[in-house]
């Protein structure tokens, strides 16, 4: 899957999201390239939170950070990317509680911001779509289910959090198929975290998921749970930081680095 | 894992079951070494049974045959192999049934036999025992576990068979490790072919194995079931040949080539 067109290529699509062309959700845009969450957080906190990323490579996979506190370019994903204006919407938090969704941060922008981008599950859903798997929530048009888990991961500083996990039902045949395809993929959550049983995991009910929407479990089939780029969401709301922000849910900072740079093949 | 001594080296191993002084299982033996299934039948079938184990890669993962009818040499898995008398026990079958377990196959074997070497499982089982993972059957100190399934293999000529899966239980996450190591291992079986649910492959019961020993399956585990190099013998079974051999089980044939080369890694 490569963009037939200019219009489908990310410094395009950037460049219309910065123009307020584009305020909708990134989700299928940019076919091939690496889609990112965003999470900046005041200088002070910075270190904290990429040891949290470091140590929870699973949910938090970080794939770049600011150069220096008050820098929104990311050169590594695109010469010109913007992390204040790139993104179609942002979601702003004051300790700890998400507080309006902006359309661009250039005027809460401070010079001691440092944005962080994190992996996200759009990258080995193509490589799923790519080798013929069904991914539920695509088929039936909604978004993953994601549900708050007990799995406690390691804190660094103010930030904790117990996983957010995503979940797509598949038979045992495609689980196994997508566990191995999704271990090459590290940098965007890797493989699953756990298959069967939520309960195993500390949630209650499938069908009622705390973000996104319920999807269809098929007869034969078992829920696979990967690792949720929602976590960081939660240890913000833990953490409590006077100020930070993130994207808003299913609007990604669209980069230029390709899927297929991330795979390990 | 490797022999820290001359007398685990592959060679020296073979030249003491040619002697006679080896009668046993050599499942422990060469650690790092690839062991092998045996399959032998005469030339008119060769072609068919060939045709079968590349048909059905992953319960007959093919690592080498005789290079002309009569040849008891495998140069590829060893410069001084003979098939007739370098594995413990074989296992003579006529007419689709195992009639004895003969030492050697000096006085059976004919100018027309081709020999067969198949991958055999305890390739990956060592990669999943120095990931840390538990096999349960190895801790248990018995046969894995094997059943026959509903599971058809493409048929080729004579050669028809259900598959035969073994059965090692595991959690979730170590089940998801499991199914990445192995994954590596395309030539020894590869990943499962199924978790969880016996039923959906024809299975009625973990706990009464068609093959093997009973292991224990504890709460929160799930069975994972590879394909298994027991599925020729049930070929052989259907195909009821005048006359084949085979290795007895567990009474492998012990090669030169490590397990790391056949890693995809």
């Amino acid at each position: 899957m490569k963009p037939t067109t200019e219009q489908q290529l990310p410094h395009h699509l950037r460049q219309r999201i910065r123009q307020g062309d584009i305020s909708s959700n990134t989700s299928g845009m940019a076919p091939g390239y690496v889609q990112c969450n965003l999470v900046v957080v005041p200088a002070q906190f910075a270190a904290d939170f990429q040891s949290f990323c470091e140590q929870n490579p699973k949910p938090c996979p970080l794939l770049a950070h600011s150069l220096a506190p008050g820098d929104p370019s990311l050169p590594s994903l695109g010469a010109d990317i913007d992390v204040r204006r790139d993104l179609p919407r942002y979601r702003r938090w004051e300790l700890g509680h998400a507080v309006n969704e902006p359309d661009n941060l250039m005027d809460a922008w401070q010079d001691d911001h440092v944005a962080f981008a994190l992996g996200c599950s759009f990258s080995f859903e193509e490589a799923l779509l790519n080798a013929g798997l069904e991914i539920r929530h695509l088929s039936e048009d909604v978004n993953v289910p994601m549900y708050r888990t007990s799995l406690r991961c390691h804190s660094a500083g103010p930030f904790a959090a117990t996983m957010v996990v995503s979940m797509r039902p598949m038979s045992p045949a495609d689980a196994i198929e997508a566990i191995q395809i999704s271990s090459h993929f590290p940098s965007v959550h890797g493989a699953p975290i756990h298959f069967g049983d939520p309960q195993a995991i500390g949630i209650a009910n499938v069908d009622t998921p705390d973000f996104g929407d319920r999807v269809t479990v098929n007869k034969g089939e078992v829920p696979v749970f990967w690792a949720c780029g929602v976590t960081p969401q939660v240890a913000l709301e833990q953490a409590k930081l006077p100020l930070a922000f993130t994207h808003s849910p299913g609007c990604m900072l669209i980069t230029d680095k390709t899927n297929k740079e991330l795979s390990l093949d």
